[in-house]
C-alpha cells in the first residue's frame, strides 16, 4: 500500500485479506479498482472492558480518572510511557486560581471575569470563550478538590506574567508531582486500573461510529513502534483523551512552524508527540490552532529541557528581578508580560549574523528566596552568583556602568510605583539594593501546544463536518484546542487540565453504557 | 445516526443497508455494537470518466485544466457555483512576478530570491520554503504563458505593500477576469469539459485508498444542499482540488478565529466555504495554518464585498497617498507594509467603547490616475472628492491644520527620500501638492485563507500520518496551506494559483491511468 490509511483495527485486518474475503463471503471479487466499503461485522471481543478508558496520566487524565471513579465507574488509565504523569510531573506545579483562599488571606480581590479577561488578552482574542469561562469558573473548587486528595500549596500566592494580579498557587514541591502523586494514590484507592507502556494505536468504533474502545500495544517501549502486543480494550461509556501536546514531535511541529527545528530545545518529555492527535483527526476530530505553539520564556540554553532555570526565573527573576541585554545592560521588555510577548522579545536579541545573544535575568538574595531550584542551578553552573553588580557585569561582559544605571532606574520605578519603561505591574516588586546577585542566561524552548481538538462544554470531541459530538469520545487538557488562543498564560495548564479532566469525566459518567463482549 | 461520518459513496450506501447486507452475504448479523469495516466490493460504474478532474475554476483550477489539456489529457472542470471563476473574477487581477519583461523595461532588478525573502518576511517565517521557491520561480514563465492565451497586462509595473520593489503586473481590466476569461476560452478550445452547478460531495477511493473519482451533485443550486442529483465521475489519473479558501464560511472561520463574526464583511464570493477542505481532511489530508486568515487592509465599510475601494486603495492611496486617523489627521503606519501589519494597524483605531473609528486613505488627481474604480466609487459615494485639504478635513471631521501639517511632513519625506515616521519605501512616491483630493474610509474585510492542505512540490496532497501522497489527490492555489505562512503578500495569490495549478496538472498527467468502468 502506498500510504497508511484511516481504518480501525478490524477494518485494517480485513483490508489485508482484501479480495479473498470478498470472494469468500459473496463471490464478489472483481478486477481493477475496488471500493473500500464498511459492513456490519461481528462485534469485537475485547480483552478487557471498562466503563471509561482514560488515555494519558497527566493533570487532565488523572483528574478525569479520580472524578469518574469517585462517581462509581470502572475506570482504566493507560499511558504509553514507562512512567505515569507525562509533562505534568516535570513542571513547576503552579495553578492559576481565581478566588482562592490564599488570595482572600492576602487581601487580593480576584474574579472569574478578570481571569477570563487576562487569558483573552494573552490569547489575542482567539480563545474559545465558553470553554475559557468553564475553566476559570472551576479553578477555586478544583484547587480545593486537589487539596482534599493531599496536594499542599505553598502558603503564599504568586504573580505570574500576564496575570493582572497575584493568583498563582504552587505545590509545596514546586513540581506538578505534588498534584500527580496524590491523584495516582487516590485513583488506586478508588479502584482505578492503571497500565503504563500501553499505547493507543487506533480507536474502535461501532456501526454507528460511536467510539467503543481502543486498540493498544501492551508492553510498548517508547519509541520502538513495533514493541508490544495488540490488545482490544472496551469502553462501555467512552474514551477520554488526555494525551497532551506535541511539543517534542519535531516533524509535526515543523509542518506548522518551520522555525521550530531540532535545534530549538523543548521542556517536554520525549513522548510528547502528535500520534494521539492524529488518531482523533482520522475519525473526524476538528483540529483548532495547531500552529499556535508556545515557547516558554524562562528557560536557559545552558541546560536541557525544563531544567533548573525555568522555576528559578518564574519564581525569582521575573517576579523579583529584571532581564537585560548583555550588550547594553538595559531592560528591553515587561518581565511580567505574557509568555508570547516575553519569548518574542527575548528572541529579538541576535547579532549581525542572526545568532542568539542570550540576555540575562537576575535578582538578589531576597528575590531568589522562593526559588527552590537555586541550589541545583548553582551546582550545575546554570545559575551564577556574583557579590556585586560589578562582578555580575564582569561575568557576562556587560558594561558595568550601564548595568548599575539600569538597576538604579528600576529602583526608582519601584519607589514611584510605576514602570515608566515597559509598564510592568509592581504589586509585589521591591528595590534591588544589595547583593549577592543570582543570574541566568535565557532563551525560549518549545513548551506548550495551544492547539488541539475542538470540544464543547461537555468536553465532547466535535466532528469536523457536523460540529456535533463524536459519540463516545471526550478530550481534556492540552489535547484540546481553543481555550488559550494564541498564547497560554502561565499556571493555566494545571487549571485547564484539572478542570476539564473532571468535566470530561462527569460527562462520560452520564453516558449510556453499551453492552460489550469479552473475548 | 448521531453525526455524519467519513465515508465514500458506496460505504455510505452500504451503511444504510447495514445489518441486512451483512446477513445477506454471510449470515453474520449480530446483536449489539458492530464494527464498520471495509471490504473489496465491485468497482463503481462511473457516469463519466476523464483522465483528470479539476474541482474549482479559479486561477489554480483553470491553469491546471489548460495545462493538462495542452499535454493531451481528457480533462473535466467542475464548479459548484452557477458561474465559473470563483473569487478569481472578483479581484484586481494583479500578479507578482519576479523578473518580468515589464521590470526589465523599467530598469528594476528583481530576483526569485528577493521575492522569496519578501514573502518569508510577510509570512513571519511560517512559510513552506520549498513551495514558496517553486511559486516564485515559476512566476515569470507563467506570466508569459498567460499572455500566450490572451491576458493583457498594463504596460507598467506596480509597487504593492510588503514587496521590496515594484513587481506587480495587473491585467488591463484591473480584474482577474482578464486571466480567467482567456483561460476558459483556451480550455474549451483544447477540449476541456466544464460543468458548473456541480458540487463535490465525497471522494471515491479504491481498495488501495487511491482517489479514483468524485461523487457530485449535478444541477446543484448553491446554497441548497439538497438540490441536484448524484453522479459518479471517474478520474483515471487523479483529482486536482483547486477549491479555494473558506473566507465566507462564518462558522468554520470562527472556530479558528472567533473574532471573525458575521459582522465582519468578506471580499469573497458566497460559495467560499470549507466543504471541500473538510472532504480532503476526512480522507487524511493534513491541514496547515487554518487559523491564519487574512484581512484585506484596503476595503471600505461603506460598501459590501471587494467593492470599489479595494482597487482604489491598492492602486491609488496605498501607492500614491497616505492614510490618517480622522481624529488627529496623522499617519499611523507604513502604507506599504504587508497586509497583516496594515490590517492590524487599522483595527487599532477604536473609540473608548471599542467601536471602529474608520481612518481615511487619500491621494490626489495624479495619485488616482491609475485607479480604474474611481468613477464607480464616486458614483456610489464610497470615494469622496474634495478640492482642498480644508474641504477634505471638513468632510471627515479631521482637524484641518493637523491634516495639512501631516501632508507637508509627508512631502518633506519624499524630498528627503526617507519616511522618517514609518520607513515606507519611496521608490515610486511623489509629493502631494495639489487637489482635487480623493478619499475613502477604510476597514479590513476577510479576504484570504493562508491555511489549507499540506502538499509536496509535486502538488500531491500529503497524508496526516505518513506524510506521503494520498494517491490520486492533488491540490493547488488557496486550497493549500503553508506557502504564505502568517500573511500573504498582495498579488501573490494569482502567482500561486497559476504556478501551482500548472504544477499539479504536470504531476497528474504523469500518473498511471487506471482502467475504470462506465455505468
Amino acid at each position: 500500500m502506498s500510504h497508511p490509511h484511516n481504518t480501525n483495527p478490524s477494518r485494517r485486518a480485513l483490508l489485508k485479506q482484501g479480495a479473498a474475503l470478498a470472494a469468500g463471503v459473496g463471490g464478489l471479487m472483481v478486477a481493477g479498482p475496488t471500493i473500500a466499503a464498511p459492513r456490519a461485522t461481528p462485534a469485537p471481543k475485547f480483552d478487557e472492558i471498562f466503563d471509561i478508558i482514560v488515555v494519558g496520566s497527566g493533570f487532565a487524565g488523572m483528574s478525569a480518572a479520580v472524578q469518574a471513579a469517585e462517581e462509581g465507574d470502572k475506570v482504566l488509565v493507560i499511558d504509553k510511557m514507562p512512567v505515569f504523569g507525562g509533562n505534568s510531573t516535570i513542571n513547576g506545579g503552579a495553578m492559576a486560581v481565581a478566588g482562592s483562599d490564599h488570595q482572600a488571606k492576602a487581601g487580593i480581590e480576584d474574579s472569574v471575569e478578570l481571569m477570563v479577561s487576562d487569558m483573552l488578552t494573552s490569547g489575542r482574542g482567539m480563545n474559545d470563550v465558553e470553554m475559557l469561562k468553564l475553566v476559570c469558573d472551576g479553578t477555586a473548587e478544583s484547587a480545593r478538590w486537589l487539596e482534599s486528595y493531599g496536594t499542599v500549596w505553598k502558603p503564599f500566592v504568586q504573580h505570574f506574567g500576564g496575570h493582572s494580579l497575584p493568583r498563582v498557587l504552587q505545590t509545596r514541591e514546586s513540581s506538578g508531582a505534588g498534584i500527580i502523586r496524590p491523584l495516582i494514590a487516590a485513583a488506586k484507592k478508588a479502584g482505578v486500573t492503571m497500565y503504563k507502556q500501553t499505547k493507543l494505536i487506533e480507536f474502535v468504533q461501532d456501526g454507528q461510529q460511536r467510539v467503543v474502545g481502543v486498540k493498544v500495544k501492551s508492553g510498548y517501549f517508547f519509541p520502538k513502534e513495533k514493541s508490544g502486543s495488540d490488545k482490544l480494550l472496551g469502553a462501555r461509556k467512552g474514551v477520554i483523551m488526555a494525551t497532551g501536546g506535541f511539543g517534542r514531535d519535531i516533524p509535526f511541529r515543523q509542518m506548522q512552524q518551520p522555525r521550530l527545528t531540532s535545534e530549538l530545545d523543548s521542556t517536554n518529555h520525549p513522548g510528547a508527540n502528535a500520534d494521539a492527535l492524529k488518531q482523533m483527526m482520522l475519525i473526524g476530530a476538528n483540529p483548532i490552532h495547531l500552529d499556535q505553539i508556545q515557547l516558554g520564556p524562562w528557560s536557559s540554553p545552558d541546560e536541557k529541557g525544563f531544567g533548573t532555570a525555568s522555576q528559578f526565573n518564574t519564581a525569582a527573576t521575573y517576579q523579583n528581578g529584571i532581564v537585560v541585554d548583555v550588550r547594553t545592560g538595559e531592560r528591553f521588555f515587561n518581565e511580567l508580560a505574557d509568555r508570547k510577548a516575553r519569548a518574542e522579545a527575548i528572541m529579538t536579541r541576535r547579532d549581525d549574523q542572526g545568532q542568539p545573544v542570550y540576555p540575562i535575568g537576575f535578582t538578589n538574595e531576597k528575590g531568589a528566596a522562593k526559588a527552590q531550584t537555586l541550589e541545583w542551578g548553582l551546582k550545575y553552573d546554570v545559575i551564577k552568583k556574583a557579590d556585586t553588580l560589578d562582578d555580575l557585569a564582569g561575568l557576562y561582559g556587560i558594561p558595568a556602568d550601564k548595568l548599575k544605571a539600569q538597576v538604579a532606574q528600576w529602583n526608582q520605578f519601584v519607589r514611584d510605583g510605576e514602570d515608566k519603561q515597559f509598564g510592568r505591574p509592581l504589586m509585589q516588586a521591591f528595590e534591588l539594593t544589595e547583593g549577592p546577585w543570582y543570574a541566568v542566561r535565557m532563551w525560549p524552548k518549545v513548551h506548550y501546544c495551544m492547539g488541539g481538538v475542538r470540544v464543547n462544554t461537555h468536553s465532547q470531541v466535535l466532528h469536523l463536518i457536523s460540529d456535533k459530538p463524536i459519540a463516545g469520545l471526550y478530550a481534556a487538557g492540552e489535547a484540546t484546542g481553543g481555550i488559550h488562543g494564541a498564547s497560554r498564560l502561565g499556571a493555566c495548564a494545571v487549571a485547564e487540565g484539572v478542570v476539564t479532566g473532571r468535566n470530561a469525566a462527569r460527562s462520560a459518567v452520564k453516558a449510556d453504557a453499551l453492552s460489550l463482549k469479552l473475548a
